[in-house]
């Protein structure tokens, strides 16, 4: 602990702390490499690193923490880290050094999924029967449907940075500081036209957020928020993915709407009515319009019922 | 391993296989209790289970740690396991036995917030001012904004249940098994009016979901969704909240959208367009409606433009 009683570090000194980044809260960000390092060692250097941090007056402290040093996890839970996520390839701890209450984000609480209503011409909307999932071998046909990506979640792929060749991850941590550019989530009017392409082969274009829902029935304490979208087909022949479509088709709306599932559940039936009227035009969903974000971070999407706003 | 050659667990057997409940996509779960653990003892039950999962056909393994026996994380990383997510008192760990694709869930990649607008009857919109923050010391007057609670993340509180105290978390296990109730994150529209009851002691009903916004600025991977909400206000006498509102009125609308931070920025831009065709009556947003979800789980709302599909 010796190693920190002079306020800014020495090169001496800075061998024996560890390496971090400030972050734009008034904290640091450790991002550990994959080498394997000795628990005891760790300790050390950490024990010597939280001392000066807390004479810098550093709130929150990040450690990133590869699955691959998951013997490191135990000796910083002891030093006061708790976990504030996880993905599959890291463990993200974090310490809350001041005595005032802690203000860290909090963890992502919600999963993001779409469905999409895709009709064409002659009121044959696009269906497909899944190989998957509570519905399989019900004969049901519905909507396609899928789950936002995350971008880097567990992604172990590379990219060259500074004529360096480092992860995702590293080099995001890299220009976060920066502040020019994030890699992103997946938007929502991405997502639906990908999920069709991947499902059926159609080609389309977002047109709008005809509705969502939000629910609390995923795993453990997670929700969950479903919308659904409607997309304008650009292409007709359908080529089902083979991995997780059964069969796909356009089926008459029709014949959609009349099927027993569709009619006993309140949540389908109330898409169907919201589907009919789009179809006839007398509904307003939300549309998305690009944003420059206000800090200077890359696009996001405002979705908003566009036709009212224009009136 | 030689306790799993017998597909069906006699009772001795039991003793040395962990306890796991099935889950309803062919998996099971084990909850460890906070009890210390030998990191010997548990690798060697938890080959013998996995074994004997193996033979029952099994295919997502999870098992929720507590924090408090961290020393186990490693030995299980071992025998195959990867992080699924982690909250502050425990981390979620699977592994997918089968050699066929893994189709878990995917991990929550959004937080979800919520902004306030909040009119009275002579045009004058609730506003704030935030002790902390970015915007701290700018002088900007913004509506009222929150995250969405996630219930039980990191949270010890205590429940009775089948006349046993027990967290809510294990609590929740068992309901789940049982599947006639799970407890639930936050609603949106119960987000909304308790932001506002707490930031300024009004009491408010709430009406629609005006506009959102998808964005991807969050700390490292996670997205954001944040939602702007109109609310009837029901009281009128403020009483700002000391720990995070520096101060709170009712402000002209025309004077809080004449700010510089307004006008500069498109998002508030348009935010204030909103409003202002909200006030005007000339704006459908998306209300709530309570829905029965499909599988005799817990209300859930669907949000839609209600007043185009009463036409």
């Amino acid at each position: 602990m010796s190693s920190s009683d002079s306020p800014l570090p020495s090169e001496k000194q800075a061998d024996r702390i560890l390496e971090a980044i400030n972050d734009d809260y008034g904290g640091v960000v450790v991002e550990m490499t994959n080498e394997p390092m000795d628990a005891h060692i760790f300790v050390s250097l950490l024990r010597a690193s939280l001392s000066h941090w807390r004479q810098l007056g550093k709130k929150g402290v990040w450690i990133k923490m590869p699955i691959e040093l998951v013997n490191l996890v135990e000796p910083a839970v002891k030093e006061g880290f708790y976990c504030h996520h996880a993905e599959s390839r890291y463990l993200m701890l974090v310490h809350w050094l001041p005595s005032t209450p802690n203000t860290l984000p909090a963890n992502a609480s919600h999963r993001v999924g779409v469905s999409a209503f895709v009709m064409n011409e002659k009121n044959e909307v696009l269906v497909v029967q899944e190989k998957d999932g509570k519905l399989q071998g019900t004969g049901l046909w519905k909507f396609p449907t899928g789950v936002v990506d995350e971008v880097g979640a567990g992604d172990q792929s590379y990219v060259i940075f500074n004529g360096e060749k480092m992860t995702k991850e590293t080099a995001f941590m890299w220009l976060y500081k920066l502040t020019f550019f994030h890699p992103q989530g997946e938007d929502i009017c991405d997502a639906a036209v990908r999920e069709i392409k991947e499902e059926t082969g159609i080609d389309s274009e977002f047109v709008e957020i005809l509705a969502f829902r939000q629910s609390h029935k995923s795993f453990f304490e997670k929700s969950d928020l479903f919308f659904v979208c409607m997309l304008q087909p650009l292409s007709f022949d359908i080529r089902p993915q083979e991995a997780e479509i059964e069969a796909a088709q356009w089926m008459p709306f029709e014949e959609y709407t009349a099927q027993p599932f569709v009619q006993e559940h309140e949540f389908q039936r109330y898409i169907a009515d919201v589907c009919l009227a789009k179809k006839d035009e007398g509904y307003s969903g939300f549309s998305p319009v690009p944003m420059v974000s206000d800090f200077s971070l890359p696009k996001s999407y405002l979705y908003l019922n566009q036709q009212d706003l224009d009136i």
